[in-house]
């Protein structure tokens, strides 16, 4: 499952552009960058809500949610999780290069 | 960077049970479930207010921050992106079986 | 417009134990705190959003959404407008008697 | 309690201007809407996590917190609570004004 946030980001770039009715996607990059973070905070809620419930399966989905809506909101701004993921690598140290130098390869 | 919030996860596990005083994510565990959900409310919102200005490296700073924790939200539940990336690969149809197989391979 | 949290708060109550499909708020009760959490953070978000914008008129309209449905929240603990005001008092010095105690009444 | 809120509001009016060092709004002033909103973002959450947890005096806390921040966010842009609610009196027909008609007064 490695590129799966790559994958589903070209899913949300293909959408830009297309018909407003053609999918929910198309329809949220119709409607502008407020209605993204609207649903950005709402699933942020969603998540902080179901994080203190005991249902894993439900945080599962709530995050899920989460990150998909951050994904159109990066897309809006012609950004990709690329470049999020570079971030917590740097911040982090855990890029594949950092991890094979410390394994001493 | 395929492995980033696997690489990440894994670093984030390592913490738990740590020293409170040896890093921020150990002093996140000893405080709970509450202090972890304040910030991932906290940098969505900071996530959201960096995506109505124009400063592209600050919302991906803010984005990432909102991940890594989420992230830390999902240890202390004892689950991981994993979970979440096969929800999103599920509902988007985006797995790497069904890209291959959607190429005909 | 002195009492106007009070006077919603007993419209508020007034709607407890309503049919749900009665008025906005018999449903939000109806369907429990979650949903009724759900809405303070999508108002929250909403909030935020229009104080990025210029829009004075959207702004005060989501703050109202806000300052609603955390007395519909507070409503569902059987609490009031009047603890969170009597903290706000406790807190910044502002009652009544406060106040004419600093003019020397 | 009944004009709590103006109080309030003409407290952290008066904190406009005042050095940053001088006061806790005075400081919020200086650092601008951004810093304003994540306050109101962070509370908003706190107050979703009180609301999940059994402490009612915890609860009015963080209603008063969120409260008392949306009254600064509304100073940052000169507004004050009383257009707010104005909004919710005219949405929810509880001004006094039509009380007092409702009563045929």
């Amino acid at each position: 499952m490695n590129d799966t946030l790559k994958r589903l980001a070209a899913v949300i770039e293909s959408r830009k552009g297309a018909d407003a009715e053609s999918s929910y996607v198309a329809g949220l990059f119709a409607r502008g960058m407020n209605a993204v973070l609207k649903k950005v905070g709402e699933e942020a809620a969603e998540t902080i809500i179901a994080a203190k419930d005991s249902d894993d399966a439900a945080l599962v989905h709530e995050t899920a949610d989460l990150w998909f809506h951050t994904l159109v909101m990066l897309a809006v701004r012609d950004l990709g999780p690329d470049a999020v993921l570079v971030e917590l690598e740097r911040r982090f140290g855990v890029s594949g290069l950092d991890e094979k130098a410390a394994r001493g390869e």
